[in-house]
């Protein structure tokens, strides 16, 4: 199939509300699995900013990027590299990439809405980053074929392509299909979960307080990936959901229940 | 040799001040090398605590911790063990283990004095610890043979057995000798401080504020660790102080005056 052209105006977007870009993939009904993106939709939704959704073929990332105005940031890898989520806010006419970044963005322009990158927190959100990349790799093993599937005709190359350059195999390769094999991948998940539940503790949300933030909705952005990944009503999602007492279901739900108008 | 029995009493501390537990190790001037006693150590002083240092052979701390009150939590693996640093306040009759826990104490006991964990930052701290841990393993392979020599005679044997259990290999074994694959494990090392640079940011101290708080005592517990193994002159050394424009040297520098009187 040849490449369609990419072609994009800023001036084609809403005027009146932010316009988040994300990954098109093909899912319904979200077209959307990034966990970046959705760790940016749930704090439009916790602030009550209305937004548009505007869905990117992953090829296109890079062009639209420099339409905006955005540089190349930090991907899944630390190679430097295009990654959206971004914004638009048409009030200010500026475009931010990076779900942090964004985050941060909104906080200081809707002062009045729950804040969700408290004073100070930024650096150590950024370990919380680090840290989390453990739960992707402990992902790669069961996730990244069902990830391959869903990514659209148009950008499925581009995504076999880099993904199997980071991992150094192929994608059908790492995905284990013997019993023990499986096994073994999922208790690598498990350990993870429980070392983030040890991060938690006592609370239903990381900074202790009664409303998730940032860090909860990274960490509910990577469950929403799962739980789409395996569907709602699989052994898979419902096993995870169940570990440490429940707590990734119910606060998949708390974040899902904002989101749901 | 015969290992001495241990013997401990509460009533032995000085009453007037805080002791804390320490492990010792045969290295001058101060008998220590816990990153995570340091992180307590520079809490103290930038409290302004008086304090007392207790060290205590590796061997001894259940018996210790038994005398104590205080239960194994986590080590440096997942596994429970008992662990230092501890504190003894003997004007609460309290002991405390774990050098978050220590400082979150300290905090709520010294309320005047410069708060080091932030509110509601307690799990993001934890999964700032996660994160460092990637620092730990890749200093294993250049930094675990010259901290067996640094152990007292009485638990080298103790020390390098729990080791090699973790690591799956002789100590000996996991060492680089060859000079590619010493490049590789300082590239390797390099690697984790350029992240760990992302987290600082154009902070100074990680929480943007113009002192240290408890994750830059971590940090910089790990650092002293690495300048005392390596020794102040060498050339490991100064090429870690010297990596992102000095930073390392910098924060290190920076708490290691708060503590020399």
């Amino acid at each position: 199939m040849a490449a369609e052209p990419f072609a994009f105006n800023i001036d084609s977007l809403p005027p009146d509300k932010i316009t988040l870009f994300d990954i098109r993939y093909d899912i319904e009904p979200h077209k959307s699995v990034s966990p970046w993106s959705w760790a940016v939709k749930y704090t439009l939704y916790a602030k009550k900013i209305p937004f548009h959704i505007k869905l990117v073929e992953m090829v296109d990332i890079p062009a639209l990027s420099k339409v905006l105005g955005l540089q190349p940031g930090e991907g899944f890898t630390a190679e430097p590299m295009y990654t959206l989520p971004a914004i638009y806010d048409p009030s200010t006419k500026k475009a931010i990439v990076d779900s942090l970044a964004i985050n941060m963005y909104l906080d200081a322009q809707y002062p009045e809405s729950p804040r969700v990158v408290a004073e100070g927190t930024k650096g150590l959100i950024k370990a919380f980053l680090t840290a989390m990349k453990n739960l992707d790799y402990a992902c790669f093993p069961v996730a990244i074929e069902i990830c391959l599937g869903l990514t659209t005709a148009k950008s499925r190359e581009h995504f076999r392509s880099t993904r199997e350059k980071l991992l150094g195999v192929k994608i059908e390769d790492i995905t284990p299909r013997e019993p023990e094999k499986v096994a073994a991948a999922w208790a690598g998940i498990k350990k993870v979960f429980d070392t983030m539940d040890g991060w938690y503790g006592d609370n239903t949300f990381i900074m202790g307080t009664d409303v998730p933030t940032h860090a909860d909705f990274v960490v509910a952005g990577r469950l929403m990936l799962l739980k789409e990944f395996f569907r709602e009503e699989s052994e898979e999602w419902n096993r995870i959901a169940g570990w440490n007492d429940g707590r990734w279901g119910k606060l998949l739900k708390y974040c899902n229940d904002m989101w749901v108008v």
